[in-house]
């Protein structure tokens, strides 16, 4: 018998339970803090951001999982066990959940459903008119794989699709590709809704502030499923309070959770969700927990397995 | 030159002007109430629920534009020039607007997208954990022409997809068929997410009451922008508030507009939209127009040109 040693605080174990339950039939499923006793015989710890220490008191782990792609939250802790392997989660969270989430804000902003949210709210029944998809300017800001993949959904509703870049790239047909500092005006000014999937680096930290957001079209709206840093929010909520860009969705802040007090939870222009664009899924992530685990008990290599010394 | 006589109550006509100014250089554009003289010249009127006898007193209109696909607007009118041209819509919104608002809404419940925003309402960072999208039923009710283009579009995704219809159809690889009477439970069943683009028959009406409500499964959502008799609003909220259904994104209605007290406005399950799933798009529409004027212009025939006397 597979027993799992689970461990997600502030969250009901429920969905997870399942999910394993349904990808291992007859697992033996803990979740923290019920993990039982250490000398409950082989088990494989499958975490995220667990108590520092508590892996180490489990000697009887014989893989570690990683409930997300990265491994920060276990490499903090200072007693992990160097000699029990670590896995990387795997799944196809990050290419299916970016390209539902942006797809997802695209159509909202496209057919104004946060003005239909805000009109609902003041008992308002207040018809919207929206452009065809044709006539709506989509820019990816951070046009690599995974903006592509998000370019892709797109095209299939026909929103015109525009790119943006660090460095160059070859042309491709039907898209209008920029890059580089002097590209970035003439792409921000092209874009109705620009979705931004930039990684946080010292090229591209705070990005977006009051001169590059007035670039915008005026009635833009911008999504930010980067990173937190690409975006000043006081220059944002400035824009949005001007009636300059009409909305936003952030599923990254500077600070995660973002803080209680934030004006942004409060602004009707903002629709906050608390960085689950690309969240793991509960039951392609115990597929492939219970794939790899089949691997070890075969004395196979699993998928993904980190090296300790190196990091990654 | 040409002049456009507009006419749309309660809603400002700015998109509308810039859409038509474009679609028609030049254009003499005249919103309500400022048609200006009967005696100006030729005209053309492009209209929606005109306040009845207006047309008849402007004898220089050469042709009626819709800005709808309905026509009932118009047969309301007791004074409606009879030897007038009138003409539908026919742009592109019906098939585009329905795959963008019940793509959009799919994603919106798949996403759990309405518990996010009522928890940023709470000022609350509530992580969600949403299954991929190919553990997710997707149920067609009402599964024609309409239904395959919104299908198509979910596959995309991933989705797994069902169809209900009255009589049987050809089976389909990939997709499970339901049909009739014995089809609706086993199919209701087998739906997380059920999207209704029924019509309003005598069969269909109040289709959805607390008995077929109560076969969907247990955290379903329900979206419909079909017609508004087909659910019985009473029965939907109970099964909200019992904690059965998840949640239901309504764009039609019994009454429309949706009365005032109505409790579904206030109801932090439903997302209320007015109608505007399929709704006209000012660019498209008025590209219509102008190539229908060229038409017009050059002798030729309009497309969608109505017969008053077969009402079609």
């Amino acid at each position: 018998m597979t027993r799992i040693l689970f461990y997600l605080d502030g969250y009901p174990h429920d969905a997870w339970r399942h999910a394993v339950q349904a990808a291992i039939p007859g697992v033996d499923f803990r979740g923290n803090p019920d993990w039982g006793n250490p000398e409950d015989g082989p088990a494989y710890a499958f975490v995220w951001e667990p108590e520092p220490g508590l892996l180490a008191r489990y000697p009887n782990i014989k893989a570690i999982f990683s409930l997300g792609a990265g491994i920060d939250h276990l490499m903090r802790d200072p007693d992990l066990p160097r000699n029990v392997p670590v896995i990387r989660m795997g799944d196809d969270a990050l290419h299916e959940g970016m390209r539902e989430y942006l797809t997802m804000a695209t159509l909202m902003f496209h057919r104004q459903l946060p003005q239909l949210i805000a009109a609902q709210r003041h008992g308002k029944w207040g018809r919207v008119f929206s452009p065809a998809a044709s006539h709506v300017r989509v820019g990816i800001m951070g046009y690599g794989t995974l903006g592509h993949v998000v370019a892709d959904s797109l095209s299939a509703f026909g929103y015109q699709i525009s790119g943006w870049t660090r460095r160059e790239r070859a042309p491709e047909p039907g898209r209008t590709l920029y890059h580089g500092d002097e590209g970035l005006r003439p792409f921000l000014r092209a874009s109705d809704i620009l979705l931004c999937l930039l990684p946080e680096t010292p090229e591209t930290k705070g990005l977006l502030e009051a001169e590059t957001l007035a670039e915008l079209p005026k009635g833009a709206a911008i999504v930010n499923a980067g990173r937190g840093g690409l975006v000043v929010l006081e220059d944002l909520i400035a824009a949005l309070d001007s009636g300059h860009l009409a909305g936003a969705m952030l599923d990254v802040f500077p600070v995660e959770p973002l803080p209680v007090d934030h004006p942004a939870w409060e602004h009707e222009k903002i629709i906050i969700t608390p960085h689950v664009a690309a969240i793991t899924r509960p039951h392609t992530a115990a597929e492939y927990v219970a794939r790899n685990i089949a691997r070890i008990e075969r004395g196979e290599r699993p998928e993904n397995l980190l090296d300790l010394d190196t990091g990654y």
